[in-house]
């Protein structure tokens, strides 16, 4: 049994919880977790990216999902510790289990500053049902735990309005307008990205996300921020200031939202605020739950980060069709496997002028490994790319121009026609979406069958999303838009100025996996009398691999869209190659 | 001034109201209204199927919308009453309207039975923020009417367990495990088709909807059943009592409600139950506001119901191809109007076994009049059928074996190229939804992109639905699955079984309008390990005029499709033609 495992039922009992709840989130509901935060890692030693450790007197169990049974199963070996398949019907959800494990008067605690309002609610009404009581002001991994990390400490720094194209005064001015159109006189803000975009400002505190640990307050006195000081040049400190943001350090805001007016009217959003963050303000205080009016905000990008973000997708483009080519030409003769690739392909981009860095762990999937939709090559599973099959990559970057998000599939030898026709298929979806042109009104739930409907008529489908909104230099994921077909509610409708990925796949396990991702700007098409109409225009610039496609298996109409794109990818990136990779672009950019 | 706008002021007086509210609901919110319900035309003179009476002390405006702005206007002349035109920008809401005209401490009057408890709620919110009351329970029209028509009094029937494919104990016992489910003791069901459908019963108390007037309670007692008695043969009301429902009168429901137990958790719908009923409720009772089990139940239909829906469709082919014929061959040699024409059309219908008449108010549309999507022809508006230009027709009927909704355009001369084109746009948007595969999980929000696409690459819509689930021998309109992408919520995913309109049009002012519907059954087509697939068998067996296809502007596909179809309409209903009859069809369905 793991030493941490006993310390912590050890402060369970000096604290008088009967249960303890870890979840994997920061303070912020970031998607990647700082060192600092990782308390269900440091007690379980599962090093996965999704998991909630529970834990009780005679019983400890770590909730994962299908990505990681394998993975969870070699790391828990011996830890005391039982792995829950999440998606089984054997296995309860951490609610039923809590709710069958404790009795009326025992007590569930948990970190309430880890878990959102919405997911803390979920927890709390289902143990009041059975008379258990809550604490949700203890952090116990930090009472037992030796040497943790300390928070991150990168400094922050300003993105001039150049590249925002909206300065920091306009966006608070736009802010609290909004927030008065709710009926709110205070704001929690606690979401990194929102906080960042808002301010103009980037740091290094998140892994691939370009953010600050931070929280930020706005009400009638101005605007609050809760951050290390010592991150701030003085210099970008008074430029704040003068612009009516205040400094306080960063962990106050927890005993300062109990100092908020009691008759305080405050906007939040449930799915990103965290539960200590609401039970902490006065009672009488109104709540006003919404989304943060920042997410659409953020998601409509302004002309200049539009024009930034086709720049930063022409350096990509350089860097992956050196790539690519490399690749088509290296392979069987230098030795490569899934991880010296991805090192190719960063090094590439890393030769791009303002490169920041990558804007997620690279997936790089041969063969089979492909067809595993997470993938995430290890020491133990990287595998020797040869010359044949399918490799798939799903990569992006960030630059001071913008983010990036592509993923291409090639062939690396003679594919079979039933390869082929599977890569054609995806093809075929990946295209009709980036033709399409659709009535403003239509949401992203519309959208997804035109991307789904080639592999749908042969029986095939993928079970991910279709498409994500990208920020700009902030998380490779953001919303309010999505594409997918099967949501419970309606996604922000599609409007010009937003980014969203397009990417449908094919997967065959154990044999490989096809995805084509590229990202799209949303942009007007035609208004007349009938409506305004809207389409994409693609952003990532990356030739298709030609020699899995099957020709025979498109439309003219089909055709058209690949030969017009692959005909946008050859001007717009010849002028950056020399001579062979022009002649080499040419013919991956051939018509068909 | 109209004598009953002045008697109703009268009674406003003498009740102490200083504004009343006259909808057009009846009590049930059906989408037909009978005359005893008919208050709004009683006190305006307006007969239109739309619109809200707001009288006050020195003010009357009728709210009605697009539809109705022209034939509002003649009908209100010198009545003292002013038209509203709704979605114009210079018109109130009838809140705001209300809110502005009446001052903190008047009250505003509305009979709440004819009010769903939704609407009835915004109002209340509306007026209580300005300090107005409101006076829920005052049928002041009711008192003023004289020689007001006796409420509906035709004789209710059981529709064979046979057609409905299950018993009525069978789908109480089903309700009540769903109720059950909901943590309901008491369900309130006050939409007819709902009614009907549960109990196996039909009437005659609806123009074009076989209901009967009535309310429904279960709880633990058992279930009331509150209609007029008479209306039941002694044999049925054994049945019906056998099968453990109590019958009791009409009204009676008011009163009843305010006697449920004060700790009942009543399930309700709030979009269909009145706000009257649910004011009348004891205080301290739980409303659980749910969509009525019954409406997912409805729409699913029984084998027995899917078979019958076919039958009614090939009575119903059979009436349409033998109208088409006649008036391709008739126009220009003998009178015809639009007016006539349906009646036309009617009386081929009429001939069918177990004919129950029109399933709505038959649409027909020559010429410009095709272009006004709600249009009715009148004896003012009826238009003479020339041999020119496009008739579109909208019509259906109810048999026996179920309900049919269709809608063909035709040409009766020759038309432009661009007419042409216009017609085979919304024809190929028709086939791609027709010949969908799709996985489960789909919604209509997803489906409608299938029928817009062909419109919208041109710069061309439409501005209703795509789609409208049907009833069986009920609402030609019912839910709870609907396509149409502009939605502000998901609605219910399409399953095996639901039966759902297809119907995209295009409307030019002025010129002529097209649209093209079909009713579809959702039918499984493919499980797998990707999932289940779904797709659509069409039931309406009419051709598509094939002289106002372009094939040119159509691909092999949706050829194919369009072939198919003409093909499954030939072999269905040829067998019930005559020798000249079968031929022309022959033609009519001829491959392109």
């Amino acid at each position: 049994m793991r030493e941490t495992l006993i310390a912590l039922r050890r402060a369970m009992q000096a604290a008088g919880v009967d249960a303890y709840v870890i979840p994997t989130d920061d303070f912020h509901g970031s998607e990647y977790v700082g060192d600092y935060f990782k308390c269900r890692k440091y007690v379980s030693g599962f090093t996965g990216s999704a998991g909630t450790l529970v834990v009780t007197a005679d019983m400890a169990g770590l909730w994962t999902d299908g990505r990681y049974f394998l993975q969870a199963a070699q790391e828990l070996r011996d830890s005391g510790i039982d792995l829950m398949k999440m998606g089984e019907k054997d296995t309860p959800s951490i609610k039923a289990f809590l709710a069958d494990r404790l009795v009326p008067g025992q007590t569930l605690g948990f970190d309430g500053r880890t878990m959102t309002l919405q997911s803390g609610r979920e927890l709390e009404t289902a143990m009041e049902k059975h008379g258990i009581s809550l604490r949700q002001d203890l952090d116990l991994v930090g009472e037992i735990w030796r040497d943790r990390p300390s928070l991150p400490g990168g400094e922050a720094w300003a993105l001039p309005a150049s590249y925002a194209g909206k300065g920091r005064k306009d966006k608070l001015g736009g802010l609290r307008r909004e927030m008065e159109a709710l009926g709110a006189d205070t704001h929690i803000l606690t979401s990194l990205d929102d906080i960042c975009w808002l301010l103009n400002l980037r740091g290094d505190d998140v892994e691939c996300c370009p953010v600050i640990l931070s929280f930020l307050i706005m009400d009638g006195s101005g605007v609050r921020l809760y951050m290390d000081e010592k991150k701030l040049h003085p210099k970008l400190r008074g430029f704040l200031e003068a612009d009516g943001v205040k400094l306080l350090p960063y962990l106050q805001i927890f005993s300062d939202v109990g100092e908020i007016s009691p008759d305080a009217k405050v906007l939040l959003d449930p799915e990103k605020v965290s539960y200590a963050i609401v039970r902490r303000l006065p009672e009488t205080a109104v709540v006003i739950e919404k989304a943060n009016p920042t997410e659409r905000a953020k998601a409509v990008k302004t002309q200049a980060e539009q024009d930034n973000m086709r720049a930063a997708h022409v350096k990509d483009g350089v860097a992956l069709v050196k790539f690519t080519k490399w690749l088509k030409e290296h392979v069987g003769k230098v030795p490569m496997t899934e991880i010296s690739a991805a090192e190719k392909l960063e090094s590439l981009r890393a030769a791009q002028d303002f490169y920041h860095g990558p804007s997620f762990d690279p997936i790089f999937g041969y063969g089979p490994h492909g067809a595993i939709v997470h993938y995430s090559a290890t020491q133990e599973t990287d595998a020797a790319i040869a010359p044949e099959g399918f490799l798939l990559f799903d990569t992006g970057g960030h630059y001071l121009e913008g983010t990036t998000d592509v993923t291409r599939t090639v062939a690396l030898g003679p594919v079979t026609a039933e390869m082929k026709r599977h890569f054609t298929l995806v093809l075929k979806g990946h295209l009709r979406l980036l033709g399409a042109k659709f009535r403003q009104g239509c949401s992203g739930v519309s959208l997804d069958i035109l991307a789904r409907q080639p592999l749908w008529e042969a029986g095939l489908d993928y079970n991910h999303g279709t498409g994500h909104g990208v920020g700009y230099l902030l998380s490779v994921h953001e919303g309010p838009q999505r594409i997918h077909y099967n949501t419970a509610t309606v996604p922000a409708k599609l409007e010009p100025g937003m980014i969203t990925s397009d990417e449908p796949g094919l997967y065959l396990t154990g044999q490989y996996g096809i995805r084509h991702e590229s990202l799209l700007l949303c942009v007007e098409k035609e208004t007349n009398e009938f409506g305004t109409f809207l389409g994409f225009e693609p952003l990532t610039m990356c030739p298709f691999d030609l020699d899995a496609v099957d020709p025979d298996l498109m439309t003219r109409e089909e055709k058209d869209l690949l030969n017009d794109y692959h005909q946008r990818v050859f001007e717009t990136i010849s002028p950056y190659l020399c001579e062979k990779g022009t002649a080499w672009l040419k013919n991956a950019t051939r018509p068909i």
